[in-house]
Order: C-alpha cells, then sequence, then structure tokens
C-alpha cells in the first residue's frame, strides 16, 4: 500500500476509521485547508498524560522530580522529532510549497508537531487506549531503558550536589557583561567556588545558558582535580 | 458525615473504591508517611488532558494558539488554589507540625497540588470519566463563561499587536541596569515607541518581568493618548 493510512497501518498498527483525521494531522499550516495545529494541541496533552502514566506506574520509587524530569525528557520536541524522522513521518506530511522549498519536512518542530498531532487524531478516532498502543510503537526501548536521573539533571543542580557531597559551599555565580538587542542577547557570566579558589566563565544567549555552562565548567574542573 | 470520603463524595459527589488513595492525596509531603507529591505528578498530567480535550471540543473555532492560553489559564497553580479553598480543601489536608504552624493548609501551592493529587488519585481509582466529572464539578463556571483571547494575552503581546494595528514599528525594549545576587536580582527595563516618542520603565525580578510591567505601562499610556 502507498496510501498514508497504509503507511500508518504498517508503523503504528493503527487503522483509522475516519482516514480526513490522518489526512488532517498531516497538514502543515503552511499547506492551507484543515491544517494540524488544533491536534497538535490536544496530541501535546494526550501524551503527555500517557507518558505520566507509564512513569508512574512503571517507575514506583521515583520522586515527583525524577518523574517530572524524565516525562520533561521523553516529550521535548527533539525526542519527538527523532520519532517523527524514524517513522519517515517527514515523507507524509503536507506543506505548503515556501516550507517545502527551505526543508520543512526535516524541521525538528515541524516532525514533533506531527507526531503529536497524528496522537491527537487517533484520540479523537478511538480514543485513549489506541494511543496508549500507538505510543508504546513509537517510543519503543526509550519507555523501557529510562535514563537515571543524574543524566537528566542540569549543571547548576549537579554541581550543587557535587558541592554539598563534599561539605563545601553553594557556588557564586555572577553577570559578568550584558549586551546586544532583545534578539541576540549575550551574556558573559561567571561561576566560583571560593573554598577552592576555582572559576570558570562561560556566555550564552540567556543568563540562565551562561549559567549553566560555567556551571559544566566547573564540573569538568573538579572532575580534573 | 465527617470523614475525607464523605466530605469528597458530597463536593465531587464521587465514592472512593480505596479509600486509602484519598488519604494518600490528602497527606503532605511535610507530615511524613506515604504523601502526596506523585498523585499530584499524575492528576497534573491527567487534569491538563481533561482541560485539553474540553477545549478542543467546546471552542471549535478558536486557534491553537488561544486554546494553549485558555488551558495555561485553566491549570495555573493561582486557579487550582482558588477551587481548592472553594472545596475547603485546607481542612482536610494533613501536615507536618511546622507546615501547619506556618499556615501551609492557607498556602496556594499547597492547595493547588492538593488539587492535582486528588484527581491523581481519582483517576488511580476509576479512570478518566470519574475524572472528566470530578474536573467538571471543581471547575463548574470556569469551563463555561471563557475569557477572550485579548484577556489572556501577556502585555508584550498586546502591546506589539496594538502598534501593529496602528501601522507602528514594534517598541523597543532595553536594559538599563541590573543588579543583585541570584535570589533577588533587580533588573531595570525601558520600553520606548519612537514614532510617537513614548517612553516607560519599570523593574522586576526578571528581564522578563521588568518588560511586561514597561508594555502594560506603555499601553496605558497609549490609552490615554
Amino acid at each position: 500500500m502507498t496510501t498514508a493510512a497504509g503507511w500508518i497501518e504498517r508503523t503504528l498498527k493503527y487503522r483509522f476509521r475516519d482516514d480526513q483525521r490522518l489526512e488532517q494531522a498531516l497538514t502543515h499550516r503552511s499547506a492551507g485547508g484543515r491544517h494540524n495545529e488544533r491536534l497538535e494541541f490536544l496530541g501535546d496533552a494526550v501524551l503527555g498524560m500517557i507518558i505520566a502514566e507509564v512513569l508512574y506506574r512503571h517507575v514506583p520509587e521515583a520522586s515527583e522530580g525524577y518523574l517530572t524530569r524524565l516525562r520533561a525528557n521523553l516529550v521535548r520536541k527533539e525526542t519527538l522529532a527523532e520519532i517523527g524522522a524514524e517513522m519517515r513521518l517527514g515523507d507524509w506530511l503536507k506543506l505548503g510549497t515556501g516550507e517545502l522549498k527551505s526543508g520543512g519536512f526535516r524541521r525538528a518542530s515541524t516532525l514533533a508537531n506531527g507526531v503529536e498531532a497524528l496522537l491527537g487524531a487517533i484520540y479523537l478516532d478511538a480514543g485513549l487506549g489506541a494511543c496508549r498502543s500507538a505510543v508504546e510503537r513509537m517510543y519503543g526501548e526509550r519507555l523501557r531503558s529510562l535514563p537515571p536521573d543524574q543524566e537528566l539533571k542540569d549543571p547548576k543542580t549537579r554541581l550543587q550536589e557535587l558541592l554539598q557531597g563534599r561539605g563545601l559551599d553553594l557556588p557564586d555565580y555572577a553577570l559578568e557583561s550584558a549586551s546586544g538587542e532583545a534578539h541576540k542577547r549575550h551574556f558573559q557570566v561567571s561561576c566560583s567556588v571560593g573554598a577552592l579558589g576555582f572559576r570558570t566563565e562561560a556566555s550564552g544567549r540567556s543568563r540562565r545558558q551562561a549559567e549553566q555552562r560555567a556551571a559544566e565548567a566547573m564540573i569538568g574542573k573538579l572532575g580534573d582535580d
């Protein structure tokens, strides 16, 4: 079969009752007509709930913080774009000419949104149970081999825990400079661990980003120590 | 009846099959034992999906952006805390002594988390249908009289649309000063509309917050104009 319905049947083992729902899920806003943005809104929420339930049931020892980090990791754009690419979703998306020419069918956000829209369409077509099966097929191994909590924590959190583990005070972050207009701000930040006399600097497009990078550099320095 | 189960039966018309789930949902972390944080994680996701579905079905003309803003408004901490207060949830929460003394049963985050945990517990007890009914009772009129999109947009967005409507360029935001340590940063920001020669200033605990306030002040100025 070379129809979109056939492709979904092969990849997700799901047969749409109403193929128009599938067609809408595959139609990017740029193609005009009934596009997939509202289905994406619905699918995002359905996916978030299914992942939350899977995690709640499968990782009974996990704290709320770990569950939250696991979920964020599983539903973030990059993960969904990977899933979309594995499914070859780009081959089936309907895009406007401009989007086609600029490679929109490979764009991470377009693929991620398409995956969510597909789930929204399946939810309307057959409900939560059908979505659960589709999510399991989409995610496969990702739902079974979950990353440990340390991998999911951001560098500032990891640095803080590392220092606390050694009985040291929290690091000091200081804004060294900030420049640039709204669309390309540039922040330079330093991170200091007084007790060790260590200092790192990093820059970023937000203060937070610069701080995370400075913390990452400090973790490297502590590792070398 | 003066049990927690009786209270839930009166307020949400829901009878728990397993009262231990209800007990856990009402137990704040500070009380020790099996507390409600994991149920809160699950309930947050269940609530998000139910609200998304209600909005998707009831507001067929809404764009994805409006749906997203509506949902954020309905599930934010302040709304959930209001619902918790209306239900008199604080009377039934189990808190540790320190939390009790500091008035934790009135704290917005504690009430909001408790509402989510209740929904998580109902979901485990009886599934999505029971949660839908509970959400409808909790929200009542809030799900029927939805705020118009303009009310939900942040000041920067409203200002941008206002200026575009008058054929003017986007406003300029500039960081005038930034000071303070990580926990109490202070940002001073200006907002200028060159074509009109208007300028406002505002401060905030984040650059974003200061910009929103400066935009709000500019909207006021334009209104007076």
